[in-house]
């Protein structure tokens, strides 16, 4: 079979992530959606959208069509939601990228969005605990961060790893997060502060925690043949998608993340790079720990020494490979369905070097990362600079 | 751009629709998946799933990897929930031709489930109607069956069509289901039983609406190098998708359904063949009227013609050209996220001659057609017989 070309982006937008009381779902996306299309310079013919809990939250569903008549953006064009809870964003990327390169579509908007600030936390945890197993998690009362303390506490032991390597990840997530005018969290914190911070499911602290906030990305991808004069000219090479088991009980190990590794395996070899040539490398650290078994799990360092890469100073914006250099969930912020259309707006911008004071010196290649429930399934994307 | 061949079906599977109470989401996906896999010979590499509401009503979300996972039929795989509210499994089959048109997955499985009938009836009416705008529709009051209730007077009224007519496809898809064993509705009826059955949203009556209930229905595709020695081999030879205004006050009509002809024409254009060339048609009739418009927005016969269309008795299996010859929404049910599904396993069996005393005979091209909303976003799938 032959398939299409990849996709190029022809445009991004972002919008501040935060408490926004004021604006409805449609508001969220109109506000990114507008950004990218105008940049672009064309209408998507379709449009793939990652939510995971608006049906729940904000009783909408059919909400791709829903925001997008809602928002006036451009003319009305097939509209698809597609979810799979912590990752709904790198799932729609996906699709669209399946669209495009299909030639089903020529150009076509990937967002996400998402409002959690309006309910009560307790709806909000509640709605979040459905992407794992209602009948044999959430039923039981395994919330999300008392899954992944277990994730926590087994990697410190396995591996011997110090608390103070994790505090360090968040402490780098909100200094790089002071230069980022999208972030939730602009304020820059010590470990001390990290680990004197509320216990919430010991041994994760409130800081070790990405906030929730409403948020909304997008990005507009096309056949390269519309892009006249970008330059320069980022594509999406590959992407990856790798799953495992819902419910944490049901794996061998507490201590990797086995589905970020299938993922990250299937986008590199689609892409034709290895994780070395990477100059950016964006990943879902919706907890600290989860940083750390990324970049092992990815393939940048090898099982146990993720946690280390980051003590060393490695992850820093001129480190060996920028990790997060804008704060990361961490710090950016957590906007469930849109996360990881942020992460892959934010390489792209990296690679065009519009990243002001966030950039990262040359980047040429980079990758985002996207997890869904306690790294039950991941989605990895690659882009390029074109030459 | 050169994008691949199209995708060819190597396995179905429906189950029985009604009230399961006894099976899970899980246990509905597994009863289809299985049937539909094991027919193939092939696992599938992806999962595409349509649902509307697991969310609301099941408090599962992640739900793509969730039955997956629950059900056990094939190693675990990328899984994607696809969402458009009633239109959802056929949005996932469209993201689903993508993904192996694309040449990102050789072997893919769209399936879709839903299931309704456990919770009270008002639940399931308040989580359908997220389907609406939940502000400017939901909010006041209007159900769908309402907003069906003003295009069925309206469409009498601008092409003066008795209400007998519209009795009859009743009749009609309650004689087609009696031959169906999946079919929710295996029960003769009369004009005069549809005229005295209950007002629910004048002039709509309980035998004009669709039943709700539970079901999953699968589908393998997969890139045609697999098929190997299947005969007929039947091919997904084009889809279209087509929208309007979420909210039914924003259009100009309410006698037609234009999202409908807009899908109609991108999926016959994409599989170079003309509506009159269709041996056997799957049309969305959650309402007796909405068969009436879809003859007519689909192309088979001019505006304001289509109930005459089967007052002459052209639909049915014999006729010019059999619409529903299983039964319909409207008698073999409609799981809300399945039924998109069902349509094009039914094409695709009736294709292969498998439909039993269903059989329409001589089919060698089929269609079918789902609505989301009322009539904001449709999917047209178009099957041919390989020669």
């Amino acid at each position: 079979m032959s398939a299409g070309e990849n996709p190029v982006v022809l445009g991004t937008g972002l919008t501040k992530i935060g408490r926004r009381w004021e604006d409805s779902l449609s508001d969220l996306f109109a506000e990114a959606a507008r950004q990218a299309v105008e940049e672009a310079g064309i209408n998507p013919q379709a449009l793939f959208l990652g939510n995971m809990s608006a049906g729940v939250l904000d009783s909408q569903e059919h909400l791709a069509l829903s925001v997008e008549d809602g928002a006036s953006v451009f003319p009305l064009v097939p509209a698809f939601k597609v979810e799979s809870a912590c990752s709904s964003g790198g799932s729609a990327l996906v699709a669209g990228y399946m669209a495009v390169k299909s030639g089903v579509y020529d150009a076509v908007l990937v967002a996400g969005v998402e409002k959690l600030s309006e309910e009560p936390s307790d709806a909000v945890t509640s709605a979040l605990a459905m992407a794992a197993d209602s009948d044999f998690e959430a039923y039981y009362g395994a919330s999300f961060t008392s899954l992944n303390a277990l994730l926590m506490r087994s990697y410190m032991r396995d591996y011997d790893v110090p608390r103070s390597w994790l505090s360090e990840i968040a402490v780098l997530m909100h200094k790089n997060a002071l230069d980022n005018p999208y972030a939730q969290l602009r304020k820059a914190i010590t470990v001390e502060d990290v680990e004197n911070s509320r216990l919430i499911a010991d041994p994760i602290r409130l800081l070790d925690c990405a906030p929730t906030g409403d948020g909304a990305a997008a990005l507009l991808l096309a056949k390269p043949e519309l892009a006249k004069g970008v330059d320069p000219l980022v594509e999406l090479s590959g992407v990856g998608v790798g799953v495992d088991t819902i419910a944490v009980n049901g794996r061998s190990s507490l201590s990797d993340v086995p589905a970020t590794a299938r993922a990250a395996k299937a986008a590199f070899s689609a892409a034709g790079v290895d994780p070395k040539d990477l100059d950016v490398l964006e990943v879902h650290d919706a907890f600290t720990i989860m940083a750390a078994l990324a970049v092992e799990d990815i393939g940048v360092v090898p099982k146990g020494q993720g946690a280390k890469f980051f003590h060393e100073g490695s992850a820093e914006r001129d480190g060996d490979l920028a990790v997060n250099p804008e704060g990361g969930l961490k710090a950016r912020g957590h906007p469930v369905g849109a996360t990881g259309v942020y992460g892959a707006v934010e390489v792209v911008r990296q690679l065009q070097g519009k990243s002001g004071k966030m950039q990262v010196p040359n980047a040429e290649v980079g990758a985002f990362h996207n997890l869904g429930g306690s790294g039950s399934h991941a989605v990895v994307g690659v882009f390029k600079r074109r030459k």
